[in-house]
Formats: structure tokens, C-alpha cells, sequence
């Protein structure tokens, strides 16, 4: 049976395809749900991919995931950069990467603080989609 | 048929004229929709005012008036100086007007800082409920 | 009859007992809260102990407490640090305590800062749950 | 009889259908008086517009305008950001409303701070020639 | 027989009773010093409550009370912001409470930063002289 | 024959017993005149007492008094702050006094910084009129 | 018979003649209490003239100046830039004149900060002993 | 014919194995450079791997890759955080990713700040040797 | 016929010979206005050499050079530190070069600032009157 | 004879005509060396025009012109921001000229501090291969 | 006959052998005075080795010191890091070296600033008990 | 045998006794050499003393010594405020005193930041040549 995982994502993340196309690509977030759960299949995840604009909602997903030693890529969007909720939430996280469809350092300035890496056992930012399928690669060799 | 938009109040503006008299009045948040929605009407506009004390619940309404087109007058109140997600979902809107019911540059220091400005098409402050009378004319005449 | 206070818990709060056990300590929040309720009870309160992960339902119950007069303890955890939205809402409560079970001066640098704690009429912190029977104390002399 | 107002614009404004017109648009300043009279006069106004390059020149009409309790519309144009000359101006004027064509949080980051909005009673922001009109709007609002 | 504990007040709190009254109350030293010792007795303390303006002082009554395993109750009043001799003097004690009379939160922004804090077991601030009976009740809660 | 000698107001000073009198006093600039006048010739001086809001014409009235070797009473006013073209004009001048009516570091934090303060002989502020006073027997003194 | 008034001297102002000499002239303490017994006497003061290196000493002059009521000319020396235990005892001073020997601005950029000046009444610097000579004045003035 | 691309490791990188052996692993770089090989040749590259502690001769390596339209995967080590020498090579690479063994985010604060980050692809970081597979694949894809 | 030019100097620029004089030299304005025009001559220039301590005539200058395409050699002598009015005045000019007789990077900190740079083409400073001479160079190149 | 100059170009500027032709212009760096040789023999110097990507050359090169007495166009390139090491070396040169090909202030932020300023004698910067041009004639012009 | 020097120790020194022993050791204060005499007689100096928590009282070793012209190694403990008035005192002293036992680079952020430093003639840290034999040896190579 | 340790210096001081010749003294660098290896060998150590102006060399020398367990004394030069490879280097020396000849904080601001400092054992500055004895001394205090 294969390892259940979470791919957490965060505000206006369910936009992709609609919002800033000529930074973040035409496709949209089903397309992400589709690419992320056959890229986890292929590695032997199940993963449970969502998405929501709530804090708390994004914090209680992790709780849980933490409960069951879930392992979780979390793209927390815009809560990267004032979330101390979710940082503290993604501290009881065993194992959680930090992914960003885009490179944030060569964007707004405001976009270059993270408030979650700190807690976070790494980060894969700028590959659009492949961020998450080399996050599940990275998860998929450190299960070994 | 009147051109619908959004007036979009974000947390603790369900508390005119119960909170800070001093600062905000006594005129309460039923009163401003009354005014916001004639005022409205009268410009040719049908307007939607609501309020809500949700970042997340703040964040659909601007998705969904991205997705329709629509116009949006955002009061963000505390939400101006951290809520990068609700800017994010506001960079998306096509024509967003920012409005303050005071004048933040002459309070805390705090409020002085406003993450959501630089998306906005303009900003309009200090003038009681008439700051949204003020907006509702903006857009009446952007639209010409 | 008792008077009715509200004892307010902030985000990932609920995982007490379960994170960062060498920091919070082994008790869980279904104990603080007998804990508290016990407490107040003694000294004649009638406490209702709540947490919640949600900025808008926690901004919510200080709404509530606000038109009630009724005073609150508040641990704001991670909002404490950026939550003007919960600020505002504190401003509003005619006595209102912050608490916090550890002491944020002797952990991470950004724990230092507290935007609440200028509507506070005090804070304690560093005492473990004896920070909230302390908060009790403090209200139960300020009422005499 | 009209109530007279002064329209004071500060540096450069002059220049306006000349200077960066992909910013400030392609009117010119006598376009600009010609509009503000036209809507003052609507509003029953008498407004005198005036520009000058000249901070002593600018500070000595708010001075006047001071003396007889006539409203300002002040666009401060560059002196926003640095004359703190004209800001203790313009704190002596009883009804002062700052005004900017463009939206400066928008542009460059020395744009962003206004020595100036503490002492307004508001700011109308980003809505080219429309931000007078609707500071206008304003006054005729804040008279009744 | 009581645990001997000490109660050790810095700068200008010989003043109470004549110094800013309307931030500080009425009550004078030494009414404070029958307060303490009259609270601490109830809570099985034998409390010796100090005051001095001499920083030096100030640090060799935190050493005796190191050498003695005292705990302390410390309100640093001035010096909370500058005194790092006496920051590693309380860190010498093995059980030391910060305490302020007054909320230095909502005071002048200079009284934000404490260097003691962070060698504090915890805070208390903002009750008037009950902050000083709410950290002795810590201490009697700790004891146990 | 008496030594002549400039005192050079800046800013808004024209508008003394109009503007802020509840700072300010009730004293005009023409009666700040006779004093200053009826002072320095008590003192053996023959003062030129004047104002300018305009930074070029005080720039001019301190060269010449550089090229007279005459010394200079300056209230900078508002240009206190920013004036580097002033700052460069008292350079030159051989004996200046810097002089303020109020105490700046009382008032707004933008008051606490001089950029002419380096290049004085002293400074005198908050005094009121006798501020003007006290200068010129501090020039009294030095001519000794 | 005279009023009494303290004149208080901070830290290393007793080594004046000895340190610096350059920067604070030959003149040493004694002939500093002479010049100022003198000029306080001619004034109808009676100065007493006093100096420490010892913050609480000097506090606590201030504590018996509050007490009488009595005017204080305090030059803090090093103690400006760091003693807010001095500040908060000048805070209570009812009549609080800050003077210094030389023109701190002009000398070492640690020495533009003054803790205490927010609570003077007004400031004298740059004129050598004379400073003292200026504070009677402005003193004798203020008593009228 | 594989592609070929090259492998760039920084300052101190030729440590593996003896430096820091609980932050960066027991394995020593020889041991990277046979991984990376081996990963490459999986993925159909020709991987040239190299390390230096010469600032000079790692931008000298860019160059050739810029000049040979090669893409680059960097460890830039040390150099991150101030060679502006190095991001200026690295802008001119048409594709190169910024990879570190180690999380700086988790590490000494002058880890945070990358001062190539801007001008890469985008960046691994925190997966150990991994973090260059990662960057393979991502390669990889990026080909496709 | 010689192509216009304009050498605009600013504040306290008329005072050399006088001001300063180990600073910028013993030769005085006029001399400088006979070395500019003959310089100019000499490469096919005619130029007009003016200097003002006025902002407004300054910005005023650059108005009507950049209505006749008029290429400008400024020396914005204290004004290059904080005047954002002529900055933006410069923005229009189609040609400028910003030139200083001395170093502005070795002398006083506040001088490092330039906020008229970043809309020069270029920049020349640190040799005396010949800054000017090679900026009419740059010039008379530029032509080509 | 012809003075020997030495002509230092620092890190990139080999890659003239590769690299961000947009901003440096299609002209490689032989182009250079040519045009920089024609000039200074026109001038009577014999340069040696040389580039190097390494710190610990550019640096000997400066050391060898210190000992020789030879004046030195420095081109720092990307080490102007942060070399340390070169500013040192670069002070012991008895006339050096600081050139840059783009215009510093007008491109990212970090290139507007330059470490090397302080020591060079003048700064020419924003005129392409003009700027090396001027420096020259500087040279000449100081050598008479 | 021997040269006298002062060994001057600050605040919380004695407590050496008590306080933070993985930090400093655990020998105490006499231990230090012993070994500092002894290392001292070797050297052909005669030393009076004293610690005082008193500012006052170490600034008037100081200036004993400077007036017998005696030299002086000092360890200012935490006075290191604010008082001004002690570094006014260190700047008399003819000869002084400052001395720490620990590192104080590898410890808290705050103690990495000295406001002494600049006024000391070389700094000796991080060699324990050592760092006072080897400014006695520094100081016995000046004296030769 | 004596034991091996290393004496690196970086860069420009092989220059000494010709560069600032004011600060340094006039001794030059073959003069440092012969006084370290006889003051080495003095206290039983075999030194090589050696300079590079090159980063990598002396990041390579760092490798070299740490792989032989060589005590180093490094004076890091201009290197001590910005080489973070230098300081990673000297990260894993077991054993590593920094020097510097002259007082860093008592020159330029820049001066006073030490990247190296945190990872050196203790500092020894400000005693001209001195500075390596008293290293040398320190080291053979720490080898018994």
C-alpha cells in the first residue's frame, strides 16, 4: 500500500491558469491536482493534493498530517511571508519541503522573506509544476 | 440593467458604531450599506456591500469578482498592513479601488503601511462613509 | 451568579501535549481547560476556554465579549506577532489580558513582538498554564 | 456667492501633457484648470487653480488660504515627500485635502512616504484629473 | 519557617505616590512594601522588599540572592532598557520574575525593549501593585 | 557704533500668534521683532530682524552675512530638517546660533533631527521669545 | 531671600581642565562652581552647584529638586545618551533646563541622541561655561 | 550524445567529509562527484563536476558555460551571501539552478541572504547530495 | 551656428573663492563661467553658465531646456541630497549629466546620497573645475 | 617618453559583447583595449590595459602601480560593492580614477554602494566606453 | 622600583567561579587577583587588581589612572555595551587595554558592540584567565 | 621538534612599511616574517609565516592546517569584514586566534564587523607587530 502524503497549497494557489498567466503558466490547478497525483503514483504516494485561502484551514490540514506522521509539501503562497500560525504549525510536521511555482528572489521584494523555511526540511522554488514532482522525488528518496 | 459591483469590507468594520466612536462615528455598518447601496443606485451601479472578518472569506469575494469582471471598492481595514494573500487576490481584480473611513497616515504608526496600495488603482481616505460615496463616483466615471 | 468571562486560546494552541513537549509541556488543552474552568470557578468566574486556529472566529468571540462587557484572557500565540486584525478586535474589549504559557523574550527573535499588547490592560507570561490562573487572579482583584 | 477654494499644485505640474505622458496622461495643465473650474463651478465653488514650482511661493497660499478659512485641495506634487515647510503649512489650513493624479504606491519606493498626509484631512489617490473632481466632490460633501 | 524571598525594586519607584500619578496611582514605597510583605506572608513568604536607584546595589542583592538560592521578584523600572550589568546579574538567579507596575507596551516606545526578559522565568505587567502579588502567587505556584 | 547682526527666521515663522498658539503662544512675528530688536540694542547690537519662507532668500541673507562677518541668530523652522542648502550657507558664516522657540525633541519624532545643528556654534531651543534672548547674550558673551 | 536652584553635573565633568582640553577649554570644575555661584547670585539665585559620576547620586539630587520644587540646570554628560533612569527622574523635575560645555552634534555621531531632552524643558549647548550663564537666564526669565 | 553541463561547487565544498561532518555528512566530495556522475549519465547528461575555492576560476567556469550555452547547476557555498563578482557570471548562464546541501534558512542568520538567488532558474535546497539530483531532474525536465 | 547648452549650478555654487576654500579651490564663480564658456566654445558648444540657490529657478531651467532639447550639465551642488522636485524636473530633460567639483563619496555621509542620479545619464566628480570640462567632452562625444 | 598608466578592469568585463549587450553595448573588450590605447597615446600615455576576474590580481596590479608612482583608471566592476580588499590596495595608489561603462544609480539597487569611492580621487560613470575617455583626459589634464 | 598599573574588572566579575562556570571558568575572583599579581611581578609591574559592579566607582579608577599617568587593562563586562560615561572615563587614560575572558563575538548579538573600543588602545578576548597575562605582556613590550 | 603552526596574513600586508606608513609603522612585511619566526621559536614553535592577497590561498592554507591540526594566527585584513569562505575556513581550525596590528574600532566604520571573529578562539588587535607575539604567547599558554 502506498505511503499517504499531503500537498498542501495555499492562497490563490486555486487561481492558477486564471491569475498573472505570464508569471505562473496557462495551466490550472485541476491540472496541478492531476500532475501531482500521477507523478505521486509513479513514486508509490498517495497523495491528498489541496488547496484552500484559510490560515486555519491550511493549519489544520498540517495538524493532522503531524497526528499521522504524514510527510507534507507545502506551497503556502502568500502566507510565506507573515503566516507565524502556519509556521508553528509546520514546525510539529515531521517532514515538510517548502515548494514555489516561481523563484521569489527574482520578484517583489516583500516576496524574499519566508517565515516557514526555518522549520522546513528544504526548499524547491522556480520549476513551475516540477517543483512539486521533484518534492515528491526528494520525499520518495528520503523514505529510503 | 446596472452594472453589478462589489463593496468589499474586511475585520472588525461590522462594529461601527460600536467600536472607537471617536475615531469611526456612530453610525453603524447597516447604515453604511444603506448609504453605500443608494448611493449606488444612484450612479447606475448595483452594489453588494458586505463585510466579513474572514481573510479567506475576503479573498473569494475578490476571486469572484476577478472571474465576473467586476469591480471592487475594498475597505482591507486591519488587513492593509500584512495580509499578503488578500493583495495577491486583489492584484487580480481589474479595477480595485482602495478606501479608509480615517485617514491611517494620521494614527499609529502601524497604519501607515499598506501591502494592498501598490495593486490598487487608487486610494481614497479620511472622509467618513464619504470616502465610498467618493469611490462610488470613481468607478462612475472610469466606466464612461 | 458567576460572572461570565471568555478565555481565549489562539492558533495551534489545541496542540498542546502533542507539540514541542520540551517547550509547552505534556499536558493537553482538554487539561487547560479543566484547569482554567476550575480555577475560575473558585474564584467565582464562570469561564468559557476556547481555541481556535481561525483569526475570524477568534476576532468573533472578542466581538461578542466586547458587547457583553465581559473580560478576557487572551493567548494569542502566533497571532500575537502579526495580527492587527486581532488588535483591533482587542481594542474593543473593555479588559482584556494577554497571556502566554511560555516566555516569548527567550525564544526565537520574532516572538519579541507583540501587536496586541499595547490594547492589553497587562500581560503575563512564562509561567506554564499558571499564566492563565494568574490572569484569573489579576481579574478577580480588578473586579473588587 | 460661491464658496472660494483654492487648487494649489505643486512642481512640476506644470509640465503636465508634456512630462512622462505614458504616467500623467496627455491633457495639459490648462486642460486641468479648465476642468477643475468647470466641476467647482458645478459644485458651487469658486476655485482659484494655481501652480508653482516655488515651495515659499506654495507655502504663502496655504498661509492665506489659512487666514481665510478657505478649503485647500493640495496636490504637493515631489514636495510630498520631503517639505516638511509646506506640511507645517498645510497644518495651519483648517479643510486640507491631498490629492495625487498617479497612484505613488505604485511607483518608485521614494514615492511612498508623504511628509504631508498626516496634517490632511484625507488623500485621494490615482485616478488622473478625476482625483480633483472627486476631492471636490469631497469638500461640496464635508460643507452640507 | 518562610522561604526568605526577595523583592527588589529599581530607579525612581521610591518615587510612587509623587511621581507621574495619573500612570503610576496614588500609593506611596512604602505602601507597597506593606502590600508585599503582607501578600507574601498569606502565601508563606517572608519577603524583604527593596528599593534602589543605584544599579550596583541593584546587582549585589540579585548576587546574595544567587548565592542563597532567593528567588526574586524584579521590577528593573528604568533599567529594563539599558542595564545589561544587571541582565547578567538575573541571570545568575535561579528563579527571577519580571514585573512592571504599569503596561510599558502601551507607554513610550523606548520602554518596549527590556534586556532582562530575556533571563526572566516570566513576565507580569500592567496590575498596578497586584502585578506584584500575581508574581508572588507564581512563585508559590512554582514552589509547590 | 553697535555691532550688526542678523536673525534670520525661516518657515511659517511669519504666522506666529495665528498658527498652533497652543505651542506657538499668542505673540506675533512683529512683536517678536520689537523684543528681539529692543533686546539686542540693550546688548550693544543693531539686529536686522527677518523672515522668509523662501530657502533661496535665507541662503542669500546668511552668504551675506558671511561676507560681512556678521553673526547670525538662525530659526530654521521646518528646514531644520532637510535643508542641506542652508546647512551648506551656515557653514560659511563665522559665528551662527541655532534657535528654536520650542523644545523640538518634545514634539514630532521628524523634529528630533537638525541637519544644520553640526555646522553651529551652539544651539538654544525652548525657551519661547527668550529663546532669542538668550542668544544674543550668548553673542554678547562672545564678542567679549 | 534667593530661590534655590540645583545645578547638576553628570559623569567626567568633574575632570574638566584635565581631559580634552581642546574640546572643553582649561577651566577646571572649581573654577565651573565659581563662575556659576557668581552668576546665579547676580540673578538672585542660589545655585547649588554640584557634580557626580554616580547615576543614583545624581537621581537623586533630582528626587530632592522635585521634592522642593526647585528649578534644575542638569548637564547629563554621558549619561544623555543611555541614563533613562535619569530621564525618569527629570521627568518629575517641575523645571528642567538640559545644558552642554560643547555642541554634541559636531562631535561623535553617538552623541546626537539625548534620552533626556524629550523631558526638558528647553536646551543650551555649544557655549562653553557660558551655557550654564544662558540656563540662569532663561531661568531669572521664566521665574518673572 | 549526452549534453553536457556543468556542476559548480564553491568554497570549501572540497571539505565534504571532514568539515562540519553533523551539518554537511560523512561523505566526502569525491564521493559527491561520483553521485553526480552516475545521476547525470542516468538522465542522459555528461556531467563535468568541479569544486574551487577560487572566486575567479568559478566565474571563469560561467563564462565558458555561458559562452557554450551549457546548463549550469551552482553551489555557490559561501560566496552566496556577498560575491557580487559571481552573480554577475551567473546572469549571463542561460539556465542555472542555485543548489545548497544544507537549509540556510536553518542556519546562521548570513545564510538567509543569497545574493545569486535572483538572477537563477530557481533553487534546492536541504536534501543533502540529493538536492543535486534534484537539480538533474529538474534539468531534465527543463530539457524536455 | 553652436549647439545650445545649459551648465545650471545650484545652491551656495555662487560663493566659491569664498566658501570653503580648501574644499573647492581659491577661483571664484566668474572664473568659472569663463572656463565653462571657452571650454564649450572650444568644442563647438555655446553655453550658458548660470548658477541659483532657488529651487524653482533651477527646476525652472530644466523646463525650458527640456522644451528646446537642450542638453544640461548640472551640478545640483545641496539640493542632489533631498531635491526630489528637481530630480523630477531632470527626468524630463532628454540629455543631463550630473557633475561635482569635489568627491561627494569622501566627505560628509549625507553627501553619499544623490537622489538626482538615477535619472542622469552619467556622473563626473571629484576634479575641480575640470569635472565640467569632461562632462562638455562627454557631451561634444555623445554629438557625434 | 609617454607616462605609463595602467587601465584595471575588474570581474565580467572580459565578457564585454556577450554579456547584457542591452546594457553594455556590442563592443568586446579588445575593442576596448584598442580604443582605450588610441586615446591615451593621442594624450601621451602609454597605458596597459588589462582585465581580471581575479580579486588577488587586480589587487598586485594596483600594488605594483603604487610602488611605480602611476596614476590608475579602475574599473571595478562588480568588486565596487563589496571588495574590501581592493579599496585598501586602492588607497595606496597616489591617483586613482573610478569609471564605470553604465550609469550605477540607475540599475539595481545593491550597485548604488560603492567601497572604492571613498579613495579614488573622482568618479566617472554612465558613458559607455567614454567613460575610460574622460578619465584619461582627467589624467592628463591633472598632469599638467 | 615597579610601575603601577590598575587591572579594573565590571560588573558581575566577582562572581567568577560562581557565575556561568561552562562559561567562564571555575576559578574565582581571588584566583584571578593572585594570578594577575603574580603575572605582574614578573613582568616588573606592581598591580592593583580591582572589580567593582559600580560605574562610579570604576570610572574614578580610571581617572586616579589618568592622573598619576598609570596604565590601565580593563575589563568592562557588560558595561562594555552601553556606558558612554566609562568610555569618556577611558579616553582620559593615557595607556589602556581592554580585555575580555570569554569571546564575545561567539556569544549574545548584543555583545558584539563596545562603546569602549574606540577609545582603547588594542582589545585582548577569549583566552580566559590569559587575556589579562597577555595584556600585561603587551604592556610590558610598550613600556620598553 | 617543535610544533608546526601557520602565521597567515591576507591581503595588502605584504605592503606594510609602505602603505600608511602612519597607521601601520614603518616596519615592513619580510621585517614581520624574521620577528615571528624568532619569537616562535623563542616560545618552541616552528612558523610559517606567510601573506596572500589571494582569498583561495588563504582559504587553502585554512584546509592545510585544519587537515594537520596546525594552530593558526590569521590576520584576515580587509577579508576580517566580508569573506564568509574565509570564515567557513576558519571554521574548522580546532585552534584559530585572529590579529590585527592595528585597532579596527578606532578607524573606519566598515572596520568593525568581523565575519571571523565568531569561529576564532579569541581577538588580538591594536598592539602594531605586537600583536602576533602576544598570539604566539596566547597559543603557547593554551598548548600546556
Amino acid at each position: 500500500m502506498n505511503q499517504q502524503i499531503l500537498i498542501a497549497n495555499g492562497p490563490n494557489l486555486g487561481r492558477l491558469g486564471a491569475r498573472e498567466v505570464d508569471v505562473y503558466g496557462e495551466l490550472d490547478f485541476p491540472a496541478l491536482v492531476r500532475a501531482c497525483s500521477a507523478w505521486a503514483a509513479e513514486l508509490g504516494f498517495d497523495a491528498s493534493v489541496r488547496q484552500t485561502d484559510d490560515e486555519a484551514e491550511l493549519v489544520s490540514w498540517l495538524h493532522a498530517a503531524a497526528d499521522q506522521g504524514m510527510p507534507v509539501i507545502l506551497n503556502p503562497a502568500a502566507f510565506t511571508h507573515y503566516s507565524y500560525a502556519l509556521r508553528d504549525a509546520a514546525a510539529e510536521v515531521s517532514l515538510l519541503i517548502e515548494v514555489h511555482i516561481t523563484n521569489p528572489a527574482s520578484r517583489e521584494r516583500f516576496r524574499r522573506r519566508s517565515v516557514v523555511a526555518e522549520v522546513a526540511r528544504g526548499t524547491i522554488a522556480g520549476f513551475g509544476f516540477d517543483s512539486y514532482r521533484l518534492a515528491l522525488e526528494a520525499l520518495a528518496r528520503l523514505r529510503r
